[in-house]
């Protein structure tokens, strides 16, 4: 029997505590695999009385009590807890986050958990207590032992799967960045990710260009003729369906969509863009190339409207629901 | 009377004769303001025999004819033609694409069509007959007398409205063309542009960052402090309503789409991939800053699928609803 998934609580100020009650009173409707949360037991009570929400919790000793109480109640491992005080952040919060987030990884890389979810933290907030990563996903690829740069982010929604190659660096710095190797070795985790976790045997990865029509034979940049090109024959060499490079601008609409698993972007809001105008609500952002199950709603804390009601679950559902799908196609196949 | 509008045929090899011919025959349910072609009758005739469109055609001698003549048949001023031969560009079409385009230029320019809607061309077919412009836009700019950099491209469609601040250039070209003064001269164009045509009193224009999350501050890049922002200062100091910078990822999300009137962004993929992938075929290219209207349905020749009945006809009925509508508004305000 597969294990329950583990659930961080996010920062206690934010909309993670609400949407993970929220979560697990649609635990029926939306046929979700069986999930605890590590800590923050009063936190989630408060949070669910403030949003409406019949919340039940039980609190357990171990994962293994996880899927009998899930039920009945929302199961809650450990005792790490705070005040809820939606849209005031505070340190003994972030700490809270932080503790939240560390056992949650630490049981999944254990075994005890089928996969990881993470709610939103506030990465300047979880800084300021010392916390060294940039974000959740570098934390939890040390906690692997993956190499940062290994730990590939996918973002999956209804209508589109994106890979951004490069993230959080200025537009600028972009085009130096990007080499065939970075290509290759991340487009390669990517096709694999696809194969174990999301059930596509041949995965079709379209690759973008990086400027205006994929550069137009280089009239407009040679990114494409130099790095990108080169990278998609070693792929397809390797035996992985990879086609481009394709112009951005198209690649997105409708009828194109329908011809890839994944779009591959070269920076952060190639991917973001149309991922967040499609799927805003239920993007789930996916960690590729960890030996765990990772997932995440594709949104921040939201501090201007925790505590508020109007927080949309879509996103955390449908991260729960497709980090359950990941673990049980992995039990499967073990 | 306003005057009918004047399309241009598009490369006769592309799909633009047989759009045409589609929207003449929808012209009753679409409620189309009056239109004639400028030359390629016989073009016009066979694309529509070959989607199956009854299409009456009469050729006219002048504009003024084209409205009595539009409810019961196609109006053709000129007699430019040539074979229809779809899929196949060649010299001569292309050669055609270019009279009609420079008469129906022409004729509105003079004020005998209250507006253009030009067709899909094939600029490196126009290019090899001596076309000496990057595009129809800077021809159209040059027949009205207005440089090139002041005829501002705006994407528009049901969804959302864009305009890329940068084009055709490669992305690592883009941040050193950016400049304050080229923020505020395009973003005045687009407001009053908004105002004049769109029947929009206050445009509220949302103006991108060019960094991921609009730079964090200065931690991602340093072109939102030093470029953009001023840009917005100085935009809100002459009473128009921009706000910004906006982190693009999540500016084209529905919620936020609701929030502005036009989002102006910093290159090329940043307009147009959001758009595309919301509007693909109903998106209309709008041209602002000419004493002229000027529309194109935004999407190029399509030879692959020219004369095979598919194409899909909405870009080219958004774009001369448009032009008909944006005529209208100035004939009540002169």
């Amino acid at each position: 029997m597969t294990a329950p998934l583990a659930v961080s609580l996010g920062d206690p100020a934010g909309v993670g505590p609400e949407l993970i009650a929220e979560t697990w009173a649609r635990r029926a409707g939306e046929r979700l695999h069986p999930f605890f949360v590590c800590g923050g037991a009063s936190v989630l009570r408060e949070a669910a009385a403030l949003r409406g929400i019949a919340l039940d919790l039980e609190l357990i000793e171990n994962p293994g009590e996880a899927r009998a109480a899930f039920a009945r109640a929302l199961p809650v491992l450990g005792g790490g807890d705070g005040a809820y005080r939606p849209g005031f952040p505070d340190d003994p919060g972030a700490r809270l986050a932080l503790a939240s987030l560390e056992a949650a990884a630490a049981l999944t890389h254990a075994g005890a958990a089928a996969g990881l979810v993470t709610g939103p933290i506030a990465k300047a907030a979880l800084a300021a207590v010392g916390f060294a990563f940039p974000g959740q996903t570098e934390f939890v690829a040390h906690v692997c032992g993956v190499a940062a740069e290994d730990a590939v982010m996918m973002l999956a929604g209804p209508s589109l799967r994106t890979v951004p190659l490069t993230v959080h660096i200025a537009l600028a710095e972009v085009p130096a960045r990007l080499s065939a190797e970075l290509i290759v070795r991340r487009a390669r985790i990517v096709a694999a990710g696809l194969q174990r976790d999301f059930g596509i045997a041949a995965p079709r990865l379209a690759i973008c260009g990086l400027n205006p029509h994929a550069g137009e034979n280089g009239r407009m940049g040679r990114e494409e003729i130099e790095i990108i090109a080169p990278a998609i024959a070693a792929l397809r060499a390797a035996g992985i369906d990879a086609t481009g490079p394709h112009p951005a601008d198209t690649l997105f609409a409708p009828r194109l969509r329908a011809t890839y698993d994944v779009a591959i972007a070269m920076y952060h809001d190639q991917a973001l863009v149309p991922i967040k105008a499609l799927d805003f609500d239920q993007g789930v952002n996916v960690t590729l190339g960890l030996p765990i199950v990772r997932t995440s709603p594709d949104h921040g804390t939201a501090f201007g409207i925790a505590g508020t009601g109007t927080a949309d679950p879509g996103a955390m559902i449908a991260a729960i629901r497709m980090a359950g799908e990941m673990a049980a196609r992995r039990a499967a196949s073990d």
